[in-house]
């Protein structure tokens, strides 16, 4: 059966004293909207309608960028004169039979099973609304259900409107509902704004419904996190700590050690593999796979990588793959306070040490770069030993060059390897030496100053500050 | 009318287990004394007259350095005979009319407007009590009202003395008064200490108002957490989580985006302009301006430094302008594992990567310092490249010299430019050199040893260990 | 009286969905059986007998290796056939008489004054069931006490056989006892696994106690915590947040300042001296000692370290002692962004700025190394000032060796010490220079190239990309 799916997001959000239109604000590291779209596109729908407003361009633009194969389309709303007249606007997208779901694009964390729930309790047939248990449920409407048949919905209370018995209904509506799309065409023609505010309201279609016989049935959501809205910046924060706790939970529900789920952000996709531990305080980004074993220490921040089994990652490092990814091998121990750049590429038992920076470069098995070094655009072979405070230059000014190092090389300290250069296997580079060009295989390669001593060398002395005139 | 603030400070503060009197224990890096003495500074009080007594000398140096324009008096309590004693010992500081607010110095939250409500209730004419709703009010002293005018206060009941009728009140009353200075005087000087303790107690003057027929009035707190007193290290504490919950609630209410208000510190003044976003367990200390849509990295701290719109400041990112300051320009990006000191000036787009330190240093637009570096006192201009593992050597053991570097310069890795020492526009520097004199717009400065080859060179094997004896 | 302590060791903890035994994974940086046998040879337990199933060489080897001096046996129970057969491999190393104390493996947190309270109520005569106070029961075996003896036990129902009045008991049974070793060794020989899990249940022997007329007593624990078992990895993380709680408030009491309790981890043992500050976002692990007023910034990991009073260690500082320990002096001053490793040893006023490493290094009062620097096996003398960017070579690509800085020297910028060399008293490093022979006291060291300069030369060109075929 057809599903469209329209998402309302024209509103200001003006609460959110931003410049930025308020779906378009990160949850987790992605936008609002955007968890609503990929949740959408999860449950196959034919359609996904977004209805902006404020913000359109940027909007539509920020959610092709994100959900480039979805079915998306968009139609805009202005002026923005209500619900009911928000989805108006969506009714020459919709299809012709079928449901359509009508979400909001400031409620971000509906699960897909309540959705499906949902969608099934439309069938296609009845208008269905998502309701909710609330501990407090003051300012929600209220659900009357039909005292001989609970199954039943017969009207949505508004707060100011409710009696005292009404008021103690604890199953508030969500603003969210699934409604057979062709009823959902004739009601939404039918709406009047003949009332205070002027608006054309969504819920009107609820009476309608009761009218035409159509049965109005209701869903309780599974919680009261997934259909939180957002409306200010304080709400944002309120919601990102409650996500990072059911993504924590459920991280460790798989066996993950978190020294602290409180202090554990992932804004992405996170795969672990088997008695991984995590300290405290550690940020996760984009897509990232840790392998059996893994240990990251405290502080770390880790984006769009890979860290295979066994690898220990210590504290105060930074590891950011962007688009070409870091790869960290088996046994691999890095930092602390490392820094693994995009094309990082760490084979088995690499070690990476303090106030070392690792760019676009291969470092093969048993590798070393233990203390101060810059590895950038460089081969490095197996069981090098690359000297503290040494650097690849790799950047002329204007272009970049490949540094190669071969196997087995050792190369001192506080060199400089004026790329494009390569230092043949089993080569020495003597320490302080600027290699310009190649060292042949088993070569020892030297370039540095003759040392001389002076003697009754006399050091500076402080200067006398000069007097006031 | 005249205002006179009388705090009282001169508590040891034992259960604190410190050396350091318990007024000057920090709260969001101020003194607890000092945020009473700010907030009475700002109700435009005649004098403030702070009674020490531990550690008095040490009291009065730091408030006086902290306040200097203010108008502090001190007065010293030895002994210690209660808290009407204490106040006995301010009368000769005290104005001849108007009011006396009386505070505590280990209860640093009180607000202004809570404070000049408590005035504005005495008038300089009632005694005015400053009084607040408790979840538990065991141990507080109950407000007992008068039935017919809830106005009016006819007794603090102690908790030890209450009915049960009484100690079913939930206002308590907080310590603190506003009192007509005049009637003020006179109860002092009728306080008698015939009690257990052989103390003088301040709340005996509440009979003696009724007595006189002066009104006693209460004024209620806005919240608990104003009125909330420091007694041990576990107070101190949790008053500082609390104040900072209520700093980073006030950030997100004005549009700055908090991924975890849990993890914000803010000791001093933050400003920040539209769309600034702060990623986890930042820190911030003294003046910090942060510009439009500026983002803060996680794990940050930050002092005294001015961020200008759209920088960017990467995780691990310790700036400290100190008194001299630190200047970051728009759309500058800093970090991770940077570190900016006082006197750091950075131009528009300038770049400073990971471990690099910058100190009293100006950096023209579009410079860039990327990795494992070293700036100190260096005036570089627009566009320089300053290459990785290179150091300014502003020091030569006994006084500090400026390195200069011109317009698009681009200097190699690891050098070193012994200063004073002046590298002309346009001009490059080899990577490995040291340049000790300066180099002329437009020329190649290079300082470094020619390379030569040994083949056949054996590299050094693993020493056996020695034979035990 | 002889005491035995049997601790249940056996399960495979299937929760915590790990290869490691449930009782090896870490609480506080020891694993939970660790907790339970340092707790129990503090009681002064004759034997302590571990009963392993699961892993259990590696349990054994484990907490060997852990406890090498404890009275450790360790007894196997294969198959699994409940908690009285588990006790009862345990029979054949218990004691003739005494006291057997049994306690679980994953239960890390019983205080030894609540073990004590246990031991006395038994007193080797009666059977003294451990048991808590509870906020909801819902789960746990009730406590029935004698309604005439409040003192005595009459039985332990469990919640799905009890009544609505025994329900409402909020005295629950924490699965620990001691019990009179004579009669504890009678009765396991008479449990019976006639129940639907053919298992032997250890409570069981309370009926037996009853029958033979020896008194069944409870000893209160002092709260939940103590008795809080761990199943998985949520429980376990939620078992360490309490913990971390209860060991910050600890420290506390003592006088020690925490910016913020929730953001602490110590794993292992912290001494402090007065007025010691530590801010943010720390972890301690192992043996760490701070003196007086040490200050520790926000987000440092420090381990096995001892530092002295005065010290100031900055953010962003990561020290591990290992084995070898670390110590710092007095005064002196630390990061941001240091790292101190095994074998240093700073003096008084020791300065060690960022992106510093120091291993295996012995620093006299007053010496500094400030910025970008390495310093590996070396001896460090007073008032030594170590230049930015230097490195001390003290790795030859095969052994190590020591560098010797004399008091008073002056080693320049992004030098290298080749080891083994020793720079004399009061002698200068020119900037730049790779020393490789000894610099005798007074000398100026210098080994560079010659500065030349050429003319006209041109900087090259960013290459076009190559034009597609």
């Amino acid at each position: 059966m057809r599903l469209d799916v329209v998402i309302m997001a024209a509103g200001k959000g003006t609460r959110m004293k931003s410049a930025r239109p308020k779906v378009l604000h990160p949850l987790a590291g992605r936008a609002l909207l955007q968890h609503v779209l990929e949740m959408g596109a999860g449950l196959g729908a034919d359609r996904l309608i977004t209805i902006t407003g404020h913000g359109a361009e940027s909007v539509e633009a920020a959610m092709r960028a994100a959900l480039p194969a979805a079915p998306l389309a968009f139609v805009r709303q202005e002026p923005q004169l209500g619900t009911g007249h928000a989805v108006q606007q969506a009714v020459p997208a919709l299809g012709d039979e079928g449901t359509t779901l009508i979400l909001n694009g400031d409620v971000p964390l509906v699960r897909p099973e309540t959705a499906r729930a949902l969608i099934a309790a439309c069938g296609g047939e009845k208008l269905a609304l998502l309701t909710v248990e609330l501990a407090d449920p003051t300012g929600y409407g209220r659900i009357v259900r039909d005292a001989a048949d609970r199954e039943r919905v017969l009207a949505i209370v508004e707060h100011k409107d409710a009696t005292p018995e009404q008021r103690a209904i604890t199953e508030g509506y969500t603003g969210m509902m699934a409604v057979p799309t062709r009823h959902l065409k004739r009601w939404l023609a039918a709406l009047r704004n003949d009332n205070a505010q002027k608006e054309y309201y969504l819920t009107d279609i609820v009476a309608m419904a009761e009218a035409d016989g159509v049965p109005v049935v209701a869903t309780l959501a599974g919680n009261e996190t997934e259909v939180l809205g957002v409306n200010s910046p304080l709400q944002l924060a309120e919601l990102e700590r409650r996500f990072q706790r059911v993504q924590a939970e459920s991280l460790m529900e798989a066996g993950v050690r978190l020294m602290d789920p409180a202090r554990f952000d992932l804004r992405g996709v996170l795969r672990c593999g088997r008695d991984v531990a995590i300290d405290v305080n550690c940020v996760f980004e984009g897509e990232v796979e840790l392998g059996d074993e893994v240990q990251i220490g405290a502080n770390c921040v880790i984006r769009n990588a890979r860290i295979a089994a066994g690898a220990v990652i210590h504290p105060f490092t930074h590891i950011d793959g962007e688009a070409a990814g870091v790869e960290v091998g088996e046994g691999a121990l890095i930092g602390p306070f490392a820094r693994l750049r995009p094309g990082a590429r760490l084979g088995r038992a690499v070690h990476i040490g303090n106030f070392v920076e690792v760019k676009n470069s291969t470092l093969a098995d048993g590798a070393k770069a233990n203390h101060l070094a810059y590895l950038g655009d460089a081969t490095v072979g197996e069981r090098v030993n690359y000297g503290a405070g040494s650097i690849t230059a790799n950047y002329d000014g204007a272009n970049k060059h490949r540094t190669v190092i071969e196997a087995d090389v050792h190369i001192g300290s506080n060199c400089v390897l004026v790329a494009p250069v390569t230092i043949g296997a089993g080569a020495t580079v003597g320490g302080g030496s600027t290699i310009t060009k190649d060292v042949a295989p088993g070569q020892l390669g030297v370039a540095r100053g003759k040392q001389v001593v002076l003697d009754g060398w006399v050091r500076p002395s402080k200067n006398k500050p000069a007097k006031p005139a």
